[in-house]
């Protein structure tokens, strides 16, 4: 990775880009993830760089749905894990939930090596590399899931994940919960719950939340769900984004 | 490349994202490059994917100070040459003005490949691999250049240039004419000419306006530059992405 001092106003975001063409060399990320990261970073500016509070709402609404899961599975892509598998390692241990593989062009090797990845850092059940279900209406390599895991889960936190398979999931009755700088993305759209944020960010405030808050299953969580309206969280992100545009200087 | 059918909503914008990836593959583009156009595509997105009117009103600026220059140079880097060989060698030929390659990660294979694209594109002068100056202030692989390109140049035409060597070159009292789809880009900032567009678009619509309009050295270019206020296009461009991106419904 290239050095980058501390002190570069833009640290954080050029660390990313480093993790991510590290994760190219290390054959997890795709050259598609990294367009897919440009357009992130372009959001990410537009939105300051910080966690918004339209972003904050969604985030603490995430937490209390991931605490009182069922069966929640964390969903791992190529981006995922390059940017951020301490992290989704750590939500995981904290809610005893598994991590899925579940990458967007599929070869086994990568899945291979992103399993891998998530157990050298502290995963105990990472599914992913022998699928043996699928998702409907999805064509054949980016359809296939885990049985035990991303199929029969009720929740599933799936950053940075494709729309046609946020769909899906969403058609099988599952909650899905989107980690996503672009509040306009299909996925954005069609999520549960969706967090307009770094994911890096965003799951450390997850987290955070939880371990703060001590959550445990079952807060009031269909009050919780009947006062949200995702919609109208994009909506403010939406309008937070335009607010700072028209106040930039060119 | 993957075959993209025709009729997709996103034919150009899938196969722009496809000629980057050949572009890798190719050893012309480099994986910053990626992250740097998926940047593109989102205020790509965010534009309509369409020439604004703003953008329209710099672009005839800058086909007016091309065809007044005394000694225009066209700028290639990786990127450039991935999206839009066929129309920057269609200009330098429509203008006679040479091409030099200027890439921001800098390797000679790198450019020696890019040349040979453009001969093969039919490129008739192509400076860039054997450069025999320098860009004050830019760090060395970053600030070459050739005596007899870029160097003597009285106007530039670089897309997609990087800030720092936007500003070195408008230090050296040239005209710079840039392409770039983010209104904020410490380039678009700098340039005597920032046309907030897709590289290709804007590329076609300049090599339209000259052959249309038949210009020729000297119309009014100095009543033109005097009117012209690149502040003022770049705050429009803002503000008609900002009033978009409020009506889009998430």
């Amino acid at each position: 990775m290239m050095e980058i001092p501390k002190s570069h106003p833009r640290y954080e975001s050029l660390m990313r880009r480093e993790k991510l063409v590290a994760g190219i060399e290390a054959g997890i990320t795709s050259m598609q993830g990294l367009i897919a990261h440009g357009r992130g970073e372009a959001f990410d500016y537009l939105i300051g760089e910080r966690t918004m509070d339209s972003a904050l709402q969604a985030t603490e609404v995430a937490a209390a749905i991931l605490c009182d899961a069922n069966k929640p599975v964390l969903s791992v892509n190529g981006n995922v894990a390059a940017l951020a598998s301490p992290e989704m390692v750590a939500l995981s241990r904290l809610i005893d939930a598994p991590l899925e593989v579940n990458i967007f062009y599929r070869t086994e090797a990568r899945v291979k090596r992103i399993k891998e990845l998530l157990m050298r850092s502290g995963a105990k059940r990472v599914f992913g590399d022998m699928p043996d279900a699928r998702l409907e209406g999805i064509d054949h390599a980016r359809g296939l899931v885990s049985h035990d895991g991303i199929y029969t889960a009720d929740v599933v936190l799936a950053p940075l994940e494709d729309g046609d398979r946020c769909e899906a999931l969403i058609a099988m009755g599952k909650k899905v919960i989107t980690i996503d700088l672009n509040p306009l993305s299909r996925t954005s759209r069609y999520a549960t719950v969706s967090i307009v944020d770094d994911v890096q960010r965003a799951l450390r405030n997850i987290i955070k939340i939880i371990e703060d808050n001590n959550l445990s299953r079952n807060a009031d969580l269909d009050s919780i769900l009947a006062n949200y309206d995702n919609r109208k969280i994009l909506k403010a992100a939406i309008n937070e984004i335009a607010e700072r545009l028209v106040n930039l200087e060119p």
